[in-house]
């Protein structure tokens, strides 16, 4: 991954559960559902076709109870190692219909690395230009992803597999 | 490929040049440059880095002597067989910086099977809504892509290797 420091965010911690933990809550659906967003927000469905071109859709919930459907599309599947997706495009790789004036296109890469018994976790979210890495800096990119992997982190360490 | 036909525009042909020769048309730049667009415009440039993520540049000039560069990324790559690119990414998946109102962003497909000594060649170009898809048809998507396969074709039997 070529980082650009204009354009991307990138979020790095390094956690105590395993690559293959991380990869499961990542990829596995009702996983994903209890530690995606921050709360007091709530991921309410998630569709996961986990293979270059297949969906990864998920509907976040407000406190107020307003759902936010997201549509994305896999690009590079390594399993344990890295997960690259984007919602400039939807399954198939068809172009997004999403209004880009509602939001703001972002690719994601989650790259993992063991690091002793646990995780070198990188979150690397890619923009087409500032203003859109600046929306979601704004949005706050660095709190909401990183609460998102606490809530990871607590959820595998209950439910080891 | 699942083509939506509200979405998508298809055009198919049989013709009498290998997969192999129409292959190195499509992913060797001093190649392309031959046939990629209807004459009387040019191609004056081409970069292709041939691997998913990889950029696929094009620059093209019309009569009177204006350039329209267009950049993409590869997504799929089944050597003589399938080809996949989208203009709403560029090189490692970065979403597109182009104004999404200026043109209109498609996903295009070319697939090839061996028919007798020659391809049936099917092109298609997927889009995420109506509006998009009437404006690639508007600007001649069935006339321009069919003259620059016919361009394709007539080059290769040229130059066969």
């Amino acid at each position: 991954m070529v980082i650009d420091p204009r354009l991307d965010l990138v979020l790095e911690r390094t956690i105590d559960v395993s690559p293959e933990l991380v990869w499961m809550a990542w990829t596995q659906p009702e996983r994903l559902k209890k530690w995606f967003t921050p709360a007091p927000w709530t991921t309410v469905d998630c569709e996961i076709d986990l293979r270059p071109g297949g969906v990864f859709r998920t509907v976040m919930r407000s406190p107020e109870g307003r759902d936010f459907p997201s549509l994305g599309c896999y690009l590079e599947i390594v399993p344990q190692r890295k997960l690259v997706w984007t919602d400039a495009l939807e399954a198939g790789y068809r172009p997004s219909r999403q209004d880009p004036h509602l939001s703001f296109r972002f690719t994601a890469s989650v790259l993992l690395e063991p690091h002793g018994k646990g995780t070198k976790y990188t979150a690397i979210a890619m923009h087409g230009d500032e203003a859109s890495r600046k929306k979601h800096d704004d949005m706050g990119f660095q709190a909401g992803w990183g609460k998102a992997l606490e809530q990871l982190v607590e959820h595998m360490k209950k439910t080891r597999v």
